[in-house]
C-alpha cells in the first residue's frame, strides 16, 4: 500500500503546484498585463524554483492557456447546474443566457483575453455551448415556450452571438436589457 | 484651359488606373488566396508596369485595404439608400437589417478577411454603422413601432452582434429567419 499512497500524494502536490501556478499567473496578468510577466517572476510569486516551473510548463501563454481552460471549465459546470435545476425549459434558458451573458461582460478587453479567445479550446468551448444552447432551445419549443418556425440550432447561434454585444455594455444592468431582448427573439412570434 | 484640361486627364487616368488595380487584386485574390499574390503579378494583369503599380500602392496589404474601403464604402451608400427610402422607421430598419446580414453572409471565411477585419477602418465603418442604427431605433421607438423600454443605442449594439450571426448560417432562408428573429427582439413587448 506505501507505493499507492505516496503516488497519491505527489498526485496531490503536482496538482497543488499546478493550481497554485495557474492563480499566480492569472493575478499576475490581470496586475501587469501580459508583455509584463515572466517565468521567473511566476515562479517567484507561487513559491516554487525556477527549473520546477519549466517542469510544469513551457512558457507563460501556455500557462495562460491552462488558466483559460480551467476558467471555462468552470464556466460550462455553472451553465449546466443552471440548465439541470427545476423549472421550465424557458425559465432555465433564461438563467443560462443571463449567467453567459455576465460571463462575457466581465471577462473583455485585455491583452490577454485577444491571445486566449483564439485558441483551438475557446472553439470547442463555444461548439459545446452551442449545441448545449441547441438542446434547451428545442425542449422549450417542444413545451410552447420558445418559437418553432426557426429551426433550434439556427436560434442557438443567434443567441450566442448576440451575447456577445455583452461585452459591448457599459453596465450590468444593460446587460440584463440585452438578455430580456435576446428572449423577446426567441418567443413564439404573437 | 488646356493644363486644366490635361490635369482633370491625368487625374481620370489616374483614378481608372487605381480602380483597375484593385478590381484586379481582389479577383485574384478571391481566386487564388491572399499568400499566392504578387505585386508582380497584379501588375501583369492589370496590364500596367511593376514599378508604375510600386507608384501606386506599397504591398498587397495596402491594396486589398483600398480595396475594401471602397466595398465598405459602397455597402454603407446602399444601406443610407434604403434607410433614406419612403417607409415607416420599422420597414426601413428591417431593409436596412436584411441587407446587411446578407452583406455579412456573403463575405467571411477567406484569410484576406481575417486580415482585413482588423483594420482600422473596419472599427471606423462599425461605429458609423452603430449611429446608423441608433438613430433609426430612435425614430422607431418615437413613432411606437419599436420598443423604447431599452436605450437606442443599446439596441444597435445588439442588432449589430446579432446580425454577425449571418456569417455562420448556412443559406439565404436562415438570414432570412435570422432578420426576423432580430427585429421580434427589438419590437414593443406585449
Amino acid at each position: 500500500m506505501v507505493p499507492k499512497l505516496w503516488n497519491e500524494t505527489i498526485e496531490a502536490h503536482r496538482h497543488a503546484v499546478r493550481e497554485a501556478t495557474l492563480d499566480t499567473t492569472a493575478a499576475l496578468v490581470a496586475r501587469h498585463g501580459l508583455r509584463a510577466v515572466t517565468m521567473s517572476r511566476i515562479a517567484e510569486e507561487t513559491g516554487i524554483g525556477r527549473a520546477t516551473l519549466y517542469k510544469y510548463f513551457p512558457d507563460v501563454e501556455a500557462i495562460l492557456i491552462a488558466w483559460h481552460e480551467r476558467q471555462i471549465a468552470g464556466h460550462l459546470d455553472r451553465l449546466a447546474e443552471l440548465r439541470d435545476r427545476a423549472g421550465s425549459a424557458g425559465e432555465r434558458l433564461e438563467a443560462v443566457l443571463e449567467a453567459y451573458a455576465f460571463i462575457q461582460h466581465r471577462h473583455h478587453g485585455t491583452d490577454a483575453a485577444a491571445l486566449l479567445h483564439q485558441g483551438e479550446h475557446v472553439i470547442r468551448a463555444r461548439r459545446h455551448l452551442g449545441d448545449f444552447l441547441r438542446d434547451l432551445l428545442a425542449e422549450g419549443a417542444r413545451a410552447g415556450e420558445l418559437r418553432d418556425d426557426v429551426a433550434p440550432d439556427e436560434l442557438a447561434i443567434y443567441c450566442l452571438h448576440a451575447l456577445a454585444a455583452a461585452v459591448d455594455l457599459p453596465s450590468e444592468d444593460a446587460v440584463r436589457r440585452l438578455v430580456a431582448v435576446i428572449l423577446a427573439g426567441i418567443r413564439p412570434p404573437s
